[in-house]
């Protein structure tokens, strides 16, 4: 184990943390919110020191990484950069208990939106700030922020893409360019552009600055915290729509903006993926229109709503106009299928991801296939090119680690004093990285009163979900350390 | 597509069942209920005509079959047993509807025991005692009692492979001996010895003769059909320790009694399925007496419940002696947990099967492996053997599968108006051929409140289920009929 450049790596990390703090101890300055600037300010300071303190004993490292190493560097990181962001809220007495806090910044890091807080409005703006920030750092990976700006990434591409793959969603990445530093550049430029849109769209529809930042922040990394006791449902209908665009957006392969802006307007328009992924959206808020007909005042209204929530829960945001747990139990059923399906891998967006979806019914089709006549072979293609069995096999290894976590976590949450449904439910939302769930974690609620166990495990679940599995489970296997 | 052989077959099949159902027009002789021995005398008549005549057509076939022909033989075999089963309890008016009646009778053959019966203290013996004849006849499988008795079964052994392989629960098919025809021959005697002690057993608990015998059959067949209102709740503690005994038996591997009777006990404690079986049972009912401890008035009760349950369950039985929907949420989360995992392959069980839990935690465990050193090259291997990477590759799809299925099922249950746990539980129930679910499903009720069209779906999960899926997707599958 080269534990001197993981060290390296860490702290180059947590430094970058430390200094996305600042703009909360600003705000908390500003306000005069006497308590939030000071638990900014320790937090800052504690955090540096320690980030400089182990940069200094790791500073000359061998800069190459394995791919074991790499993965673990990440989820060792992300760890780390939740129990230090989590300080903010815990030290500044907002968030009392430090297993909530830290429950609340790995729910934002992992652009779940998981909360504990009963009343949101009654946090301190630099608290606000802080938490729809974590969603936008979480979303793209603040490890490919830490490539993107660099300046050794380039240098040593093999083991850059290791901890990109280990970052990024989905079961291939797609390098948009030879050189890893460029794509994590590009794909953070794409990232700011897109945001910016969005936070411009909701002041032109008169939203204030500040919950304009914060809306953008967690539409972007597609996490869901809101600022508002009633998430998104005191705006405008011309809001809601924004949202529900943008967080369509958001969900989306980031490697078909790069696509479009290379103009290479075919190649999007015949990506599998994307079609899958309009084509759920599409027949989902369809059916759920069908079944609301009788629920709301006007078709427009219907429409609306159902367009808001498929959006909000396919591409795990988790943002609500209508609380879907009154919703009758076919949308509520089609939610909760939406809700393991998820966004497009490159994206934001948690769940399984559409082009694994894909990649499972392509390959079952060929089992079938291959049963009937065990003497074929057959390979299978996206896109028109031919897909790695590696791939293959890995989509459904990704599946079976899906279900045994899913089923484990279940079990333990049981052990609380609440129903199956919402178990199951909280399981789902925070593995997809999603948040709201059904009954008494529905968006009308909260995840306060869950056990302290079980917010271990919650919190597990939201990292693993927004790793994709593998990092996390590499950390509790044998074979990673034993040739440490 | 060798039509007439499959034609042969099926007429068979259909014969046999006629067969089958003489017992019953005897009992109902015998009792004078006249309105039931009209509806099996009727069913006999129409039956054997109707398979008469495919017989005749079919006489003269070429015996070679291939996989694909061979799994849709099985398939369409099954939906015809059942619409041909169900003439009984339709036409004697017992269940008055012909989708309930027809739903009873797939609930039979797949050894589900889903009843749609509000009151079955109320059916004739006749109709009581076809009932869960139908599960024992569906627990080893028909065609398998075919190829056991057929003079020709030893003859084309390649193609009678097929045939046991697509219903025969398990990953892979263990040729017990060389020649198909003695293997089908020696697992019916080895089911006839166990069910017979189980009977034995049963009367000298003071069971009266008729109900032992219907007991017997529902346990041998892990289906769970009950003729008693309460199930096993009103009978002695004794009969309920036979039940939970015979039913974990039932549930292990019958080539497990194979090697026991040819005294090759080492190979039996080796077996891999057989410990995590094992496992998994004795853990569960350690952690749900844990769980009730402070539920009912004796530890040794607690313990005779939770045992009898976890049998019942695990082994996909559903038989009751406690309305476990009223227990804890941990306790019910386990019980969940079972009905997804489900019996040995190999056994007359449903569910997942143990072997494939194995494999699957084992190719994870390789999958991590591979993913932190990708050059490495591992092979599988399960009691000492190397296990064909088709095999592993196929449990992936078999997950993949069942996961896609539940979901669809799920979705399409959730147009009726039942809770959400309700219909979550109701697809894994029938799915897994274990037969009570939870809340409006659950053990101290019944489905018959389920619309048409869930019942139907309802009755094709039961039929995946129990056929392990392919063999009822290929029914689907366009390259199955292509070449026809």
């Amino acid at each position: 184990m080269n534990y001197k450049m993981m060290g390296r790596l860490i702290a180059q990390i947590l430094m970058l943390e430390a200094l996305f703090m600042v703009p909360s101890l600003l705000i908390a300055v500003m306000d005069g919110t006497k308590r939030a600037a000071l638990a900014f300010g320790v937090s800052i300071v504690g955090v540096f020191l320690f980030a400089g303190t182990l940069y200094l004993f790791c500073r000359r490292a061998n800069r190459t990484l394995y791919t074991g190493e790499g993965m673990v560097t990440v989820s060792i990181s992300w760890i780390l950069m939740s129990l230090f962001g989590c300080l903010p809220f815990w030290i500044s007495g907002e968030i009392p208990l430090f297993i909530d806090a830290f429950f609340e910044i790995v729910s934002g890091f992992t652009t779940t939106g998981a909360s504990v807080v009963a009343n949101v409005e009654a946090l301190s703006r630099a608290v606000l700030y802080w938490r729809s920030f974590s969603h936008w750092l979480g979303g793209m990976g603040v490890l490919v922020f830490l490539l993107a700006i660099a300046p050794s990434a380039g240098k040593s591409g093999g083991s850059t893409l290791h901890l990109l793959r280990a970052e990024s969603p989905g079961p291939t990445v797609s390098k948009l360019v030879p050189r890893m530093k460029q794509t994590a550049l590009i794909l953070y430029l794409l990232y700011i552009v897109l945001t910016l849109l969005n936070f411009l769209f909701l002041l032109i529809g008169g939203m204030p600055l500040f919950e304009a930042v914060c809306t953008a922040f967690a539409t972007a990394g597609t996490g869901g915290f809101g600022i508002k006791a009633d998430s998104i449902a005191g705006y405008s209908p011309y809001i809601q729509n924004v949202c529900t665009v943008f967080m369509l957006l958001f969900g989306v392969n980031f490697s078909c903006y790069h696509l479009i802006v290379l103009r290479q307007f075919k190649a999007v328009l015949k990506d599998e993926e994307l079609r899958l992924y309009i084509g759920i959206v599409l027949g989902s808020i369809g059916l759920i229109v069908w079944n609301l007909r009788d629920y709301y005042a006007t078709f427009g209204e219907t429409l609306r709503h159902a367009a808001f929530q498929v959006s909000s829960i396919i591409t795990t945001t988790g943002f609500a106009t209508a609380d879907f747990n009154l919703w009758p139990a076919f949308s509520k059923a089609i939610l909760l299928c939406l809700m393991v399906i998820g966004a497009c891998a490159g994206s934001t967006g948690g769940g399984i991801k559409c082009v694994r979806v894909l990649l499972l019914l392509k390959s079952l089709r060929r089992n079938i296939r291959l049963t009937l006549h065990p003497q074929k072979v057959e390979i299978i293609r996206k896109d028109g090119q031919m897909v790695d069995e590696r791939v293959v096999a890995n989509t459904g290894m990704y599946l079976a680690a899906y279900v045994i976590i899913v089923l484990v976590s279940f079990l333990i949450l049981s052990l609380d004093d609440y129903s199956t449904t919402t178990h199951f439910s909280a399981v789902i939302a925070c593995f997809n990285n999603i948040g709201p769930g059904f009954d008494s974690v529905g968006p009308a609620s909260h995840y306060g009163g869950y056990s302290v166990l079980s917010k271990l495990v919650l919190s597990a679940d939201m990292l693993a979900g927004r790793l994709e599995i593998f990092p996390v489970l590499a950390l509790f296997a044998r074979s990673t350390w034993k040739n440490a």
